[in-house]
């Protein structure tokens, strides 16, 4: 992909579209010349570039390419001259347009390419007054432009099928996903059914129906999660999830009464449900309905798991959720006996390709198995907020046999050492009907005060209880692992 | 909140919905009756109640509560005696629900909930026939019913207060998120603005713009990212991101030239437009503008990444990306230096409640680490998929001081020795200008081979390589902390 990628590229408007794109481009090493109408939004390029770099940093562990530079020029001309791309992104108005774009075909060499950000106009009416029109095409890319992959291509009449070519390259190389608008049509696709869904939304602002936030509660609660997974058209399908396509789609023929204040609707004849039924097979390739509702599954547990560490939105549903069965669930020891956190299976999403249960969701029930001791020895909300709780400050994982999807395995944790503010634990982890370990934990645990953020005792009811299972699993064998230290084998 | 769950509901109907809510219901301890018509249908829902189990499996860590019962049972009748709540999730025909919905309000106590999951079926209309109607609602829930946690609740003219309340605390109970819809409108709001949608899309396919595909794409690749984390009102404000909310709503004014083929729209007056921007400010609560985009990159950042392990949709392209960063990397070494993982900041959402990284984060800079010293040894795609590579059997993570949000750590990654089937490494991961390290992390790599997926010997190059690594890195001094065990301290 190396090849795609642009050493400079010119960038016309330093809005909040122009801004994103100088971010995308420089966070991956690409120079940026940068025209832009006033100082200000320089100031808005540069806090936009920040955002970028700050999310970047979380998106991938791997060293990014050494940044490229942002050069703010003077000129249309002087963002146009030596770079192998020049993207317009300033506001939609087609005389404004048109101008800059013109401007920009005159002081470019002639084979570089020239890109619209528009998020709607035709590029036949854009390519106009320019010089080798056959270079112009309209690249569309979303806010905020340095996260999200999607470029609708479309190329005017005058464009060359070679443009469609290099711009792929270009943006492929940068992270993106170019998507060609086959058919120029005023906001290509994307624009049209935002638009829509603006519309209707306007509507039931207006007639007092529902406020703004219940509107977009109402979305990313429910349908939205299903949006960044599958699109509008392939989300009925799987509500009616027949092996026809046809008779699927049958099913969503629009209502008499219409559930949108927008009524101009296609006709439902048979040979109109035919063409979608068949694109809809086409478009599952390989998959049947039941894969496909497998993989949805998968990806909207996915989503959850990625907004519940953040917090947000049906993230914070799913951590309350877990709040409640954290409450619940309930204590099954007697004292004398290691902690034992119940039999699960192993899930087919934790193999790796190399056909092995990755070290991280090891360390995941083992820190769940943590959780559960913790509780039992009395930390919960008020303690946690009070007083503070333990922090693993080592940790000792062992595999010593390979886990399979479907394996049944459960978790026992044995206390091998405590005093007022360290606790020592080794967990075991077995398949059903195993009589030796898959794995082991060793961790040593530290109390942390929870105003001080420092190492500290705890509590006297807590250090009670932990040093009271201390000393009755001192009577239970020492693990063979407890105190191993790595060697060569 | 375990208050609000029941100990048993009535099911009255076995479709996708019906199915859906069985599941929820049931994979969080609740005992169902299912009145469902075929005994097809009665597979269907034993088919999604594995489907739930399996997603429920993945979403969280903690245990479930002991699962409830499922009970066919043979009329409406016996659907609705014994429980709390009655679901009804027939198909959206007025007469069949108002026909269902009577029998069960005759056959349940006066007290039990009746709830109706129509997409759009106004609740007035719903319990004209009932006995009781003040305990008739509507919920409507989101395919699949047991992941999506929106439930949009709407009462009709006869309905309780007290009826509402009661219906809430029950849907929380089982994790989801209830939205009371204020006003009774065919289609609710999320319906309202999914047929918008699906209306667009249908003009696009029937005037051959775009496939069933290309739209579905245009839609998860983009604006369905965002979806999951914003709803579309929110977004629009983003894209103008000033501080007064009213400039930025003006420009959303719909233009003259519509992107949609759904042409009716409110008119833009002041008045309306004051609304918007009173509502979104509302909404922000007391997040700025710029909060507002860090908290939406956050977000969209943990949204790619759970896609990113699917290997899906996004996800995909941004595993593609990664891929080209990957075989771009420099290789920054000299041969008999320790290898060097680039100088990176911790992000400040790798801090937990307490104030500290997380032990995974730890794993995933080293494993990071581990990546990249396997590259350097000559382990490339092809390596991979043709003789196999290192896996981690052992690992001893140390923590020895705190790190905060902005410490700049880089790693320094040293072999500690190697056969021709394993590989010792230790990790030091440093803090900018500190001198003692901040953590360690001990690895015990064994070779696997791709095809038997056993251990073996590396291949002559890679081998070569190891043992040569080995062999400049025994005469670095050795790290303090090599082959140490836990002790209580």
């Amino acid at each position: 992909m190396s090849e795609g990628k642009p050493r400079a590229v010119g960038l016309l408007g330093g809005g909040v579209i122009g801004g994103g794109w100088a971010a995308r481009f420089i966070l991956n090493g690409v120079n940026v010349r940068l025209y832009g109408p006033s100082s200000r939004s320089v100031e808005r390029v540069q806090k936009m570039i920040a955002n970028a770099r700050r999310a970047y940093r979380r998106l991938t562990l791997l060293p990014l390419p050494s940044e490229g530079s942002l050069t703010v020029v003077e000129s249309v001309a002087d963002a146009a001259r030596g770079v192998e791309l020049v993207q317009e992104s300033a506001p939609d108005r087609l005389g404004l347009k048109q101008q800059l774009l013109a401007a920009a075909s005159r002081a470019a060499a002639p084979e570089t390419l020239i890109c619209s950000s528009t998020s709607g106009l035709r590029p036949s009416l854009l390519q106009a007054e320019m010089d080798h029109p056959e270079r112009l095409l309209v690249a569309h890319p979303f806010n905020p432009v340095y996260l999200l992959p999607l470029v609708e291509l479309c190329a005017g009449h005058r464009t060359a099928p070679e443009t469609l070519d290099r711009a792929t390259a270009i943006f492929r190389a940068v992270g993106m996903h170019p998507l060609l608008v086959r058919n120029e049509v005023d906001g290509f696709i994307a624009n049209r059914l935002q638009e829509a869904v603006w519309r209707e939304a306007l509507w039931l602002v207006q007639d007092n129906l529902a406020t703004v936030q219940e509107i977009d509660d109402a979305v990313r609660y429910s349908i939205g999660l299903r949006r960044a997974v599958m699109g509008p058209i392939q989300t009925y399908r799987l509500a009616v999830p027949v092996s026809s396509a046809r008779r699927s789609m049958e099913q969503f023929r629009p209502g008499k009464i219409p559930w949108t204040k927008l009524t101009e609707v296609p006709e439902f004849t048979d040979a109109f449900i035919d063409k979608l039924a068949e694109q809809s097979d086409a478009q599952a390739a390989n998959l049947t309905i039941p894969e496909l509702e497998q993989k949805r599954d998968d990806c909207l547990v996915a989503v959850l798991q990625g907004l519940r560490a953040q917090g947000y939105g049906a993230g914070e549903t799913l951590a309350r959720w877990e709040k409640g069965l954290r409450d619940r669930a309930p204590q099954r020891t007697n004292g004398s006996d290691p902690l034992r956190m119940p039999m699960r299976e192993i899930p087919c999403d934790w193999i790796d390709y190399n056909g092995h249960v990755s070290e991280s969701r090891y360390l995941e029930l083992f820190g769940n198995a943590t959780g559960i001791l913790l509780r039992y020895i009395g930390i919960d909300g008020e303690y946690l907020s009070k007083s503070g709780s333990y922090q693993a400050v080592e940790t000792h994982l062992s595999r010593l046999r390979g886990l399979c999807a479907g394996d049944r395995v459960e978790v026992l944790t044995q206390v091998l050492g405590a005093d007022d503010k360290c606790l020592r634990l080794f967990h075991t982890l077995t398949r059903e009907r195993d009589d030796q370990p898959a794995a082991t934990g060793e961790q040593m645990l530290v109390h942390v005060d929870a105003q001080s953020r420092r190492i500290g005792p705890a509590q006297a009811n807590v250090r009670e209880r932990v040093l009271e299972l201390a000393r009755m699993h001192a009577e239970l064998p020492r693990p063979e692992r407890a105190g191993a230290s790595i060697e060569l084998r």
